[in-house]
């Protein structure tokens, strides 16, 4: 036992973050409840096959599986050929497959559209890095049961206004749909089994440029006269239109031939969301055709969260029409939005603590327990945060470490005083 | 994929029980902070050597523990000669070993007197029964670095003022000290080896009465005399006293030895705890020679939550100064009160959610999108909580299940409605 660091590439939040933590999350669902979401809750474990059904993409190899109880060596054996055996159960790697699961449990209990908030830590077994950790909390909210542009306008509303209740006002939404981007790769010539592939180099086009895209779709072995076509198109100025658009808009935004439906179902979101934010200038929507999303499950719209202040995307989602099928076996519109609480947490603002006053009672060795416990109890009545401290011989480095942590106010109290004579002084 | 239920044992939590839920933690965690405690969090991971290190007692046997990862068929075989190699990390079993191994981690950066707030789940491999679940959160708080009845008096005042906040009135603490029940065993001539058991026998007194208790302390193979001898004393009419008890009133209800130290110990809690509850008539603690407690890491004082509306404890804790030094390598006293959290959560009465209002829209079928969602933003512009829903036949029943879901009033709303227009109506 010779480290006592948490296990790798996880995080143990002392006091000041924790609090720092748990305040965010409160703002994240008294808004998201506002919006009209529920929150539930379910189980971090799920079992093996249903974490391992193909659903959860690359995110079912990141996962921690729980070792099957109850297995003798001749079972362990026997698992050398079969490492399934090895597990039963795993620890979920996202909410959105725990929540297809959920939703094909209990749907006759829930509304017909049913609003869903989920927030909880999932684990994925990452090369630890800076920023990325093997447990992180993720705060999803999901509309099950509306195949309308109206459930994308209420997430897009939700989390947009959910920032701003945070203080990180000036977040934007940037939208494409996999039908736009299917269809863009037909259009060029791709064949469905070259798509995954040129989804992940399109995928890279904010890093590595149109050139990097166009090189490395050649080296995937597109044919030559589809990375010529997607490359003039690629290249193309202005691609990215900002809303408000009319149709004419998105369209001069995307090859030709691009579906009407899917065009009029983005143009809706648009149209929604303008509204609902009081005018076009109010909602940051950018229709982007080359945005992918890595998740296999995605079969419609798809958004990422953006914000001036960082590089990266904070949140992101998507529709994904089929996975609870594959669950109740039954299709139900789905469509759910992200907000990555890790990425957020350190940009939100610091607020004063509007809660009640804290004091600190600075009391001599000799003051009886008796005392200074119903001291404590006194003034906890009254609607005070209180932490008892014997008196140090360095009264500052005592004083200071209390205001870091979050009290305001202090008194020093010797054996026999009463309630009446405790004299509060502001920290800081 | 036959079943779609949550794995055996485990449980999704609905949106009125997560409400609920929610509603109780945050209670819970707003009174802790109150009476100066700070709220940590580790992760749900540990190491499995720290884990099973002989410090959780039975509950090590009941951990889930992680698959390792990356294992060959070579590694699998060579692991049934050694099932350890199958795993590294597992699930924590309870909040106390892994605040034990966050203290000695982060000992440098936390006050000298550390007042932690756990609220958190854990797992064990229980036997699913009712009532009985292997995920389920536990609510601890813990005083690390303070070896005197003040500790105790804290965790005490601190928890019955949360179960009055709950609305659970009442509550009463069973106190003892492990060091009375050595003494004692010690004083009936039960040897080392034997006290384990004799123990678990003494925990069943109130299942099976001292007539079951004696008979069973033979068939472990106690001596005659220590039978007889501490069948007399059990016997005894009065040996639970209610406090404020002075000296010699918890000496009447000891045998002859007890040491002074100890019973100085108890006294001060119970007259800290009178004090701060204003009296002895407001700080329910009875003295009860016979708890037990079943972990075997405590080393003082153990207590025990009881209401009268329950036959069962509510929740617990003790003393445990020689944990953190496993990790430490150092010893630290240490002394924790855990709150039964799944135990207290359906006790605890409805309290009206205080919240804004709760809106639901009603809709006829051809509103746009966009004035659905535009209307619904303003409303919650203004404070409210708001879900949409489309009309169905069954107005009635769709209103009905608003109202379950905690809604308070609804607006019918067709095609062109502006929003001042738009009549609130209670429901109920």
């Amino acid at each position: 036992m010779a480290s006592v660091n948490p296990p790798r590439g996880m995080r143990d939040f002392l006091p000041a973050d924790k609090a720092r933590r748990e305040r965010v999350l409160a703002v994240i669902r008294e808004r998201y409840r506002a919006h009209g979401f529920d929150e539930i809750e379910t189980p971090v474990v799920e079992d093996y096959a249903k974490l391992h059904a193909g659903i959860g993409g690359d995110n079912e190899k990141l996962a921690f599986n729980l070792l099957r109880r109850g297995l003798d060596a001749d079972g362990i054996r026997a698992a050398a050929e079969d490492p399934a055996a090895l597990s039963d159960l795993g620890l979920r790697y996202d909410l959105t497959v725990p929540l297809a699961r959920f939703y094909a449990t209990h749907r006759g209990e829930l509304p017909t559209v049913f609003r869903s908030i989920q927030i909880a830590p999932v684990w994925r077994a990452e090369r630890p890095q800076k920023g990325r950790y093997r447990q992180f909390v993720q705060c999803d909210i999901d509309i099950i049961g509306d195949a309308t542009a109206r459930a994308e306008a209420e997430l897009i509303v939700a989390s947009l206004d959910t920032l701003d209740a945070l203080g990180l006002t000036g977040g934007s939404i940037r939208i494409n749909d996999r039908r736009v981007l299917d269809g863009m790769l037909d259009g060029f010539g791709f064949t469905g089994d070259e798509r995954p592939g040129v989804l992940i180099t399109i995928d890279k086009l904010d890093k590595i440029g149109p050139d990097g895209v166009i090189a490395e779709l050649a080296e995937r072995g597109a044919t030559a006269d589809a990375v010529a076509a997607f490359g003039e198109f690629l290249r193309r100025p202005q691609t990215r239109e900002f809303l408000p658009y009319g149709e004419a808009q998105i369209r001069r935004a995307l090859p030709e031939g691009a579906a009407d439906d899917v065009v009029a179902h983005l143009v809706g979101i648009g149209e929604a969301a303008a509204a609902a934010r009081g005018g076009a200038d109010e909602i940051p929507l950018v229709f982007d055709p080359f945005l992918v999303r890595g998740m296999g499950y995605y079969t419609g719209t798809i958004f990422e969260l953006a914000h001036p202040s960082v590089e990266y995307s904070l949140g992101g989602g998507g529709r994904y029409d089929g996975m609870i099928g594959r669950f109740l076996g039954q299709d139900v519109p789905a469509v759910g939005f992200s907000i990555g609480f890790e990425r957020i947490v350190d940009l939100v603002p610091d607020a004063a603590d509007a809660g009640a006053s804290a004091v600190v009672l600075v009391h001599d060795r000799d003051v009886p327990v008796a005392e200074l416990v119903a001291l404590k109890a006194a003034l906890v009545a009254d609607g005070a945060r209180v932490r008892l401290e014997q008196r140090t011989k360095n009264l500052k480095a005592l004083l200071e470490r209390a205001a870091s942590d979050g009290y305001t106010s202090f008194a020093t109290v010797a054996a026999g005083t009463p309630r009446d004579a405790v004299e509060l002084k502001p920290l800081s």
